[in-house]
């Protein structure tokens, strides 16, 4: 890799920025040997940051519930998210902010009051949870019989973690069975969400969502939003496997791409294998929010 | 830090030896973002490796459950951890070897097939997951009420991993409340195992410790075998929290450090506060052992 390469992406780590190929981390770090570590990321889509506010909102409770102290605050994070875009260049971009445990002041402590926490940030070109085809014709997910999503009781999904080990397995055996993706089930059979993205059903014009055990995304929110400002009933409640599978549309919320059609779930088929109705018109008025000023913020370039 | 401090430590990354303050690894790479990485970590004492391939066997295993794909073989890793000890000076050495997802080759891509996998490896001065003062007096464990061990069906806890999330609540509730580390127990209520170790109990000469949703540690097999050589019952198999505080003495057992008493869980105290006489047995056993030079292999200094 060039390391002058900012079209790639840059960082900012240690006061200072730099190209995506040049932020590393310890090996001794607890973010990594621990997964100690929380993050959010934020879309800048044409040279603006969409709803910055709500991801910096929900980047500082995850802070919180890891029980971590970074340096910076607020106003800060904010500051290096539009410097690390600018530096960039980039006009489409995932933006990645980071706390992690860091490592223990003491050399081989095992007490996490030892070590330094610490906060980066980074970023790279527009990342599609979804490929571009895939959107196109709606996801086709896999349901695994035999992997569950981590509970809420081990690890806390509304603290957005890299703990995707449950994730991951589901993936490799839905790729390699002709799905795109993975949707898991929790212990009790009730669906939750799938590597990066919350997962919706349409039915009877109600748009419904799984309440716990999942991410609160922000572009979940952003979906329940539009559903009802366009007079769509919302459920934000516990959704078994059969419930779900029985429903009339059905889409995926990610960062990574906005409001995704999911025309396939293991052998059940939607909306006759096409995208459905509804969840075309919430995916246009998704990316007509992207303009309104109230919702997104100029990236500050140079 | 000093970069050419090798006391502290050395690292294999990259086919190149180097002090491990300069081990890095990228932000972008799978193992940390997804925690999609799994390792083992084998003890040096007296200069010797104790049961390197027991651990090297299960870092295969740990591999391949993992579907990760690295280059080096066995005899090749086998030699990097010789190699980087040796560098390192160090006669008393945890050493850990890891293989990462790595980085997508085509940025963004969210399919793990697409990542280069890697190896890397790293010693450091020998780690006492319980402190010298706490293996003297024996270990005060915390059973939370409300953190659960992440399940096997989630993530599979003998294939070793980074997962540490419920651990590390764990450990900082255990802590702020004035013990030394926490055990947590399954979804039903039986007892797993705390953050690098297993546990044991002691009852009426019979040496127990849970069978699954742990990792199958080579300390606890060592402690098995070492029950086994003196005549002592085993059983390996479900234990209640109940029944586990019931038991006449308590054990942990880790690389880092051994066997260690437990007198204490929760407001439970074992064997009147001291450690019990059987654990101590075991313990002088295990550190016997560590002469035996069919259980242990020289390192190779320079």
């Amino acid at each position: 890799m060039i390391s002058d390469d900012w079209n790639n992406g840059a960082a900012w780590m240690h006061q200072a920025i730099m190209p995506i190929a040049e932020a590393k981390i310890s090996v001794l770090d607890w973010g990594l040997t621990h997964s100690d570590i929380t993050y959010d990321v934020v879309t800048v889509w044409n040279g603006r940051f969409f709803r910055i506010n709500d991801y910096l909102d929900r980047f500082e409770r995850s802070v919180e519930k890891f029980r971590l102290n970074i340096p910076q605050d607020r106003e800060d994070i904010r500051r290096i998210l539009h410097d690390i875009v600018a530096r960039s260049g980039l006009r489409q971009s995932y933006v990645s902010m980071v706390a992690s445990r860091g490592v223990p002041a003491i050399a081989g402590s095992r007490d996490p009051r030892d070590c330094t926490n610490h906060f980066y940030a980074w970023n790279v070109p527009f990342v599609w949870v979804f490929t571009e085809p895939v959107v196109e014709r709606g996801a086709h997910l896999q349901v695994p019989k035999k992997i569950e999503r981590i509970a809420p009781q081990a690890v806390d999904p509304t603290a957005k973690n890299y703990h995707w080990g449950d994730f991951t397995r589901g993936l490799i055996d839905a790729k390699e069975t002709g799905f795109d993706n993975t949707l898991l089930l929790d212990g009790a059979g009730n669906i939750t969400e799938g590597p990066g993205f919350n997962v919706f059903g349409v039915r009877d014009g109600s748009v419904l969502t799984p309440k716990t055990g999942v991410l609160e995304g922000i572009t979940r929110r952003t979906a329940l939003e539009i559903a009802e400002s366009i007079g769509l009933t919302t459920e934000v409640r516990e959704i078994s496997f059969e419930e779900f599978i029985d429903v009339d549309e059905a889409f995926a919320t990610t960062s990574g791409g906005g409001i995704v059609p999911i025309t396939k779930v293991n052998n059940r088929t939607f909306s006759n294998g096409v995208p459905g109705e509804i969840t075309q018109s919430l995916a246009r008025i998704y990316w007509d929010w992207h303009n309104d000023p109230e919702m997104s913020e100029a990236v500050e370039y140079l």
